[in-house]
């Protein structure tokens, strides 16, 4: 919340000036595998649930607000940051409603839209806010409509700035937030959970502090499920308006707004905006190092862990709302401070869950996505069902299209020029392909000196679980078998293992070694013939851009790669090599060659040419090996194909 | 076929004279959990696509013949029969009908009782067989909806003989076989495979050989699938037939129908009956021997194997029919000496399939009912979906109830002389009931000089995977800890092993250590005790017979505690422990005390008030150890929990 104005006027600067620093070291982690640390019973209670029962339970939690970018690069590094910040456990994440943005249309940078992305992509818990005033009834239904379509399950009923000094009530419009609780309930019953905002020193526009109290107790009373408060300085403050919010009957859960200082001119800003005033103490010590931005974060933080601790030891408070400003490194500093930032090295599964109420059973994959959960999400979206516990055999419903205009589908992350640094200004031939490949594997530097850190395939170094294989994946990338996702076979290693162990504690999870990769039909030839000493062993799907498909595959029944098995639980097969969904796969990854790395050159260069040759004339293959107690045999398999060639 | 009435006739003395050999050293085998040999395909296919795709194979199939039996202990055990029989692979079996015998009721001796037994319990591709004459449109048409109904898939379509001598054609009755085909596809379309009588003498009654002919092709032209013959003396006669009807544009499947002779008396009755000669070659042999049942049988199973040897070898058979007269010995050895008894040790999934189509895709159930699959197949028979890959959180549907009238809910196989002299036939007190199940595990006999080969739960000797665990059983069941269900821990055994393996080769086999037993309230209270060490490590529930249930499961969650990993497949989880279910065994559990048990007493007798007291007072515990790679801690918990009482 803190005020729609002011945040949108913040956005511009502080999304950029974060930006370096998103894609440096916090940018190494394997964020595309990696999701939040959601627990079962988080996938399937509603926010007022999920608040009590940590109360109940005592375990303090912490909230993350943003807000809508205003250019589509911006909102793709937002999307990362909610993958980084999500790791760190908040309950949920809200996105800020931005009026003049046109914020309930399908643009990559609307309200609707970022927060359908952190709930629907990010796996995050979303609450989405919504300004009524100056707003038709149709137009706010329409919006709430879409919102619960998207997936989205929770508002913040908010009145909004009025447009101009002349701003009357309307006598059957929305002047209120009290009125958008209403209207809510009226139309939506109990589908959303709803927040509403409190003013710890009234709001600015209130007759009196106690007047607005009311008009908090109005809403609540109209069906509001819980409190956020706009910021303040002082931890009493807050204790003050709590315990005056109890006196008058307010029983819901009232939640600090925290705001940490992170510089001079954001915080003038703010508080033009929100008519609020900063104590002495503050300006004192802020004033001098004005031009040191460094120093006044240093501070913010400071203030801000104090404040939090204070809150936190009252015994009154269970969880932390930030105003991020869309900023990541003050608020995971005071989180980290306080011990609140939770972050799980293990996966609740090993891809990344959507947190849309109608993929609550989901619980199985096919693998080529795995790093690229965000496109299966989108080109699933339209399904009715979603598997549970069992792929099926040749069951699975079509595949949406892609698009390649929306934010995360084909696009790279990175600027152009970037990739063209590090997959090559000019290709000389299909072997400066195999070495673009190669030194992603390895991470060391190409020729040219940059590091290559991304590929078409995936958008994030390599995954520390791969770097277990990165000898032999070195090996053959150099001789031209172009690996784009594989997993090393495990015997039964704890659930809680740093690597590759996820879900639950005191389970153990088991993969069969898979390798998927692109090669030259000369080597598929050999391929095909060293494979059937390993016929009973290794299943192969072998594709062309064609559609030309060999395979060993019994009845098109899916594999399952990836399983555990946990204390009291059925068993959980997060992954699986189907056969039929492989066939959208292939399309998706050979479209990615043209779409992200072919287009970077000139149309009819050279570059462009070796590319589109190999887009046209290599194979995708994936084998999998079945005999999981065993020494992974694919590397064998590759060996012998080579020495076939030779 | 052979001829119904014939049939019939030596029902009663075949059966009885086979039904001592039965309860020998083949009843030995653990018939109640292992079950045919059926594969994936098997459970999705019609019966004349598995005949159509073992011809393309090249794999030779046989298939074997029962007729309804006269009394309820007689059904009881062709049923044991079929379980044996069938575990040496047959395409299918077949049960005739006996229109005096009331075919179509309920009735536990009836052919469609029968044969809804061979299909959905002992999991048999079965068919019915159905005649029409002197029978009603009506009475027919609810026949064959019932047959569908109940599951079955496959109708041989027969005339049958007309009741006495006066038959006349009715203009719109179903005066031949071919009526009653043309009406179940009317009336049925593609439903039912359809199998036809052929007669490679010609069928006694037809005009002439090539009339008869002539009759078949209409039959097979009005809609049959297949045919199976009468019975023949030479394979000349059967290839001729064969040559005859390909000749006259007949182009389904003929099965030759196979008759061991196995005695004079019923050869001869035979004879008389079907209007077949013999040749005097075979009276040669016979006459001179004829009050040797033994050296006839010998003879009839060279001669068998002879012409069998014969028909295969011509390259035109691939399936052999087999009129076993409801007796075992001769039939099995024919088919041991061809090398067509494919008896599998392996089980296709850890409890006796059903060949219902509603249950094709079943593939999980509750462990519980481990030993009394049949029971738990009556009991879930009104479910419309079955679990498939995974078992689902406390969703499983309601139970039927237990009925102690039929076959073998409740009652045991053995008779009540039998039992008593296993059970006792006096108690003395608690310790002389423990005395009984440490006889059952160990094998030995009881002080009485008799062996126990079965409990109320289990209705077979121990298993054999159980026998791994016979010393720790002995020692805790002495001790009152009177075990019913168990298992071993397996971390990755192969597929293929004789003991634990199930599923297609090439996949490893997974358990977690099970124990379920009946003990008292004493023990139960120091248990609970123990059990506090070995939380996050053991699953339990503990109930009474009044349902108070102690349990640590999560959210009432079902725990898998048998999976398997194959090459190519999803993971199979085919057993589970599950909290709600666990409810409905309770009661089948503590109902057998009583049922199978105290009604052995008089009423009011120590004995009885014994049994009925832990009834009354025991508690039925299962326990899991969910850490399968360590060595089981069960008996740890067992131990601890007798150290603790002492």
């Amino acid at each position: 919340m803190v005020n729609e104005t002011q945040q949108s006027c913040s956005a511009s600067s502080s999304s950029r000036s974060d930006a370096g620093s998103s894609s440096g070291s916090e940018g190494s982690k394997d964020s595309s595998r990696c999701s939040t640390p959601v627990l079962d019973a988080d996938r399937h209670e509603r926010l007022r649930e999920k608040m009590r029962r940590r109360q109940d339970s005592g375990d303090k939690w912490f909230s993350l607000e943003f807000f809508p970018p205003r250019t589509a690069n911006a909102a793709v590094n937002l999307i990362s940051r909610f993958d980084r910040m999500g790791a760190g456990g908040p309950l949920f994440v809200d996105v800020t409603w931005h009026p003049a943005g046109d914020p309930g249309s399908d643009k990559e940078t609307s309200s609707m839209i970022i927060a359908n992305t952190a709930v629907n992509y990010c796996g995050l818990e979303t609450i989405l806010h919504m300004t009524c005033c100056n707003q038709t009834k149709d137009d706010i239904t329409a919006h709430l409509q879409k919102a619960k379509r998207l997936g989205l399950k929770n508002i913040m009923a908010l009145r909004g700035d009025p447009v101009g000094e002349e701003w009357e009530e309307e006598v059957d419009g929305f002047n209120y937030a009290v009125d958008l609780v209403k209207h809510i309930r009226h139309e939506f019953e109990d589908y959303f959970d709803i927040c509403v905002a409190g003013y710890p020193k009234g709001h600015p526009e209130a007759e009196s502090y106690e007047a607005d109290l009311r008009h908090l107790k109005e809403k609540v009373f109209a069906g509001a499920d819980f409190i956020i408060t706009q910021l303040f300085f002082r931890s009493e403050t807050f204790l003050r308006f709590m315990k005056d919010c109890q006196g008058i009957g307010i029983t819901c859960p009232i939640i600090p707004g925290i705001f940490p200082i992170q510089g001079y001119h954001s915080l003038r800003q703010l508080v033009k905006l929100s008519k609020l005033e900063v104590p002495q103490e503050i300006k004192d010590v802020i004033e001098p190092i004005k031009d040191n931005d460094a120093a006044i974060r240093s501070y913010g933080v400071e203030l801000a862990v104090s404040m939090c601790r204070e809150l936190l030891d009252s015994g009154v408070v269970h969880g932390l709302h930030f105003y991020t400003l869309n900023r990541e490194v003050a608020t995971t500093e005071v989180l980290k401070r306080l011990g609140m930032w939770k972050e799980d090295p293990r996966r609740p599964l090993p891809w990344a869950v959507s947190a849309h109420p109608k993929r609550r059973v989901e619980d199985v994959r096919p693998i080529f996505w795995a790093s690229r959960p965000k496109s299966y999400i989108y080109r699933t979206q339209e399904w009715d069902d979603f598997p549970n516990g069992r792929w099926g055999n040749s069951s699975s419903p079509a595949f949406g299209e892609l698009k390649d205009y929306y934010l995360f589908y084909l696009k790279s992350k990175s600027p152009r020029e970037e990739l063209l640094k590090m997959w090559g200004e000019e290709l000389t031939g299909e072997e400066s392909v195999f070495e673009v490949f190669t030194c992603y594997i390895t991470g060391e530097p190409n020729k040219n000196g940059h590091k290559v850190t991304c590929m078409p395939w995936n958008d994030d170094p390599l995954a520390t679980e791969t770097n277990l294989l990165k000898e032999q994946l070195e090996k053959v990338n150099r001789r031209g078998i172009l690996t784009i996702n594989s997993q090393p076979n495990i015997n039964g290693k704890p659930s809680t293992d740093p690597i590759v162990g996820w879900g639950p504690s005191g389970g153990y999870v088991f993969q069969k070694a898979y390798l998927e990769f692109f090669t030259s039909s000369e080597i598929v030839t050999a391929l095909l013939k060293v494979l059937k000493k390993y016929e009973l062993r290794v299943n192969y799907h072998i594709v062309n851009v064609k559609g030309q498909n060999i395979t060993n595959a019994p009845d098109l029944q899916p594999n399952a790669v990836t399983w555990g098995i946990f204390p009291g639980r059925e068993i959980i097969q997060p992954t699986v090599v189907d056969p039929v969904s492989f066939l959208s796969w292939k399309d998706e990854a050979f479209a990615l060659w043209i779409e992200q790395w072919a287009k970077l050159y000139e149309e009819e260069s050279p570059s462009r040419m070796i590319i589109q040759y190999i887009h046209d004339n290599y194979y995708l293959v994936n084998l999998v090996d079945n005999d999981f107690p065993l020494e992974n045999c694919l590397w064998q398999v590759v060996d012998d194909t080579f020495e076939l060639l030779n």
